[in-house]
């Protein structure tokens, strides 16, 4: 019952009066924007017209958590996020409560079993696909979800935020092109990641607009892990005409770039330079320190938890995705063409 | 009131009739095993007489979460310690809550009256300091604690979990020893930490067992981060009789020496072998591969977090402090000796 004693109107209500469906009024009272104009406001004013309570701070369950998931706990991503969410959760008064589901649908189930139990404020996802029942079941709780995706993952049921792959890699490439490079090879990320595609397109729109031709055979296919890049490493260094400088599409790819390099008793940079992506916290210590693009990893961990606390107060979100920006980090790994 | 209408006996009063204080009788409902067996008795006698109920998990606020606190969330090592905690808690059923503290009171503070409102199973410190304050107040508020210890830290308020630092440095010099090398230097880590001790001394022991002398111009002082073992590795290499191989008591600065032997055209392990300590997830992908020791870090904060649960639940640690052991992992960094 409301406070004057009226019965309490439902989302299901609303649904039904409105024409529209349950998840679609869910969109609404969580200020999501992918719901039409035209929706929206005929939503809204039922909303008010009965008095429809968002829960406001101070009537929710007040869990004082909010939920960060990871697939899993081995990403060197991982704790560069997980710094993020906490700093601005501690300073909201909010636990940050980790999890990893693993991929496994059991494993989903046991968290969410969890969840219904304790409940939270809101979720943060860092995944590059998010399962469709564990979505809908989500979206039945009415619980705030945020996406942070490295990975650039294509449109989602939930706001993402991710960083601007694209101009990170044009960026890399210039950067190789300034120092001289002209025959610059390129190991890819998986092909199914929207942000391998931009990494790709990145790379091959510096050396258009530079003047210089794509050479198909400088482009390696890759998956960012460590044995990908010492492959890919391995099979550009021994094409009758080599590239003088390598960029790899995640940092990980850098390092196995590195061992290829050491082991055909060559040296970075002397006799390869090579660029990453990612800026991980270790590719400061490494020999050499390795030029990358930074992606900007606590800061979108920080940006996901406030909009996730901003969802749960009933607020909107201003756009269904952001991209943080990403940087060149100049070290020693790249160096002027001798 | 007790189920059977008698009024409820309190610690308060169990240590009164005693003749103990309030925090012992609290140690010994939680299963502490600092108490002498003497006191223990008397207590447990006290406590079965007047049906003083320790907290089952049916009558507990049963929170569903355990906490898990970093002094910052900036170490390589945070994602391992997080990963083995998340793997038991989650198995149980149960949320793990992880905060970085700053080591500032003031975050500290806050960081209390969070978890004040919304209470926790027990506390899981990864630490080598526990403030004095925050120990009392969380023993006021009789929460079960245990520390976490990459560190070694001396006798703490609470059971501690650590590895064993001796064995594992012994066991990586006698390594080297086995390579043939005989001038192998040594980069220590911070001296007011107990593993540094622990790790310089294993070292000492294997050259002595080997009935080498211990040159001490071959030590030199460190603090775990990667500058020290670059100006450790370049002392050490500036000797006007070299040490062969360098085992720096930490993965960072391990990688440090790396630089430092890089820097003056030389290479590992081909003209100095190097080996380091921790087993960071990054070291396997550095160039080389880095030899070293393992600590079995996600297996530490698997068994910290069963130790908290069982403390939860009003069972009794064997001891007060557990090392699990340290393991040598060979890969590239290190070779025979010319």
């Amino acid at each position: 019952m409301t406070s004057n004693g009226a019965p309490k109107i439902t989302i299901a209500t609303i649904a039904r009066l409105a024409g529209v469906s349950i998840p679609t009024v869910s969109r609404v009272v969580n200020g999501r924007s992918d719901v039409s104009p035209q929706t929206r406001a005929r939503v809204e004013e039922l909303l008010t017209r009965h008095g429809y309570r968002r829960r406001p701070p101070s009537m929710r369950s007040s869990s004082g958590l909010i939920d960060l998931v990871f697939n899993d706990l081995d990403s060197p991503w991982a704790v560069e996020i997980i710094r993020g969410v906490e700093d601005v959760a501690h300073a909201a008064g909010v636990g940050t409560v980790v999890s990893a589901i693993h991929r496994r649908s059991s494993s989903a189930r046991q968290w969410l079993h969890n969840i219904r139990t304790r409940s939270t404020e809101g979720i943060i996802f860092v995944t590059s696909t998010l399962e469709p029942l564990l979505q809908a079941e989500l979206r039945r709780l009415n619980i705030p979800v945020v996406i942070v995706d490295p990975a650039g993952v294509p449109p989602q049921q939930a706001p993402t935020i991710g960083a601007t792959n694209w101009a990170g890699s044009l960026r890399a490439t210039e950067h190789l092109l300034g120092l001289g490079h002209r025959r610059i090879g390129f190991i890819a990320g998986p092909p199914h990641l929207m942000c391998s595609r931009a990494r790709l397109d990145g790379y091959r729109a510096a050396l258009e607009a530079a003047g210089l031709g794509v050479d198909d055979r400088l482009i390696r296919p890759g998956n960012f892990y460590h044995e990908a890049g010492f492959a890919g490493g391995n099979r550009l260094l021994s094409l009758p005409d080599p590239p003088s400088a390598i960029f790899a599409a995640s940092d990980q790819m850098a390092l196995g770039v590195y061992e290829a390099v050491r082991r055909r008793g060559l040296r970075v940079p002397d006799d390869v330079s090579v660029v990453g992506f990612d800026d991980l916290p270790e590719v400061r210590w490494c020999s050499p320190p390795l030029t990358t693009v930074r992606q900007p990893l606590a800061e979108m961990g920080a940006l996901a938890a406030r909009t996730v606390l901003r969802l749960a107060q009933g607020e909107r979100v201003d756009s269904p995705r952001v991209e943080l920006a990403t940087e060149l980090v100049v070290r020693d790994s790249a160096r002027r063409i001798a």
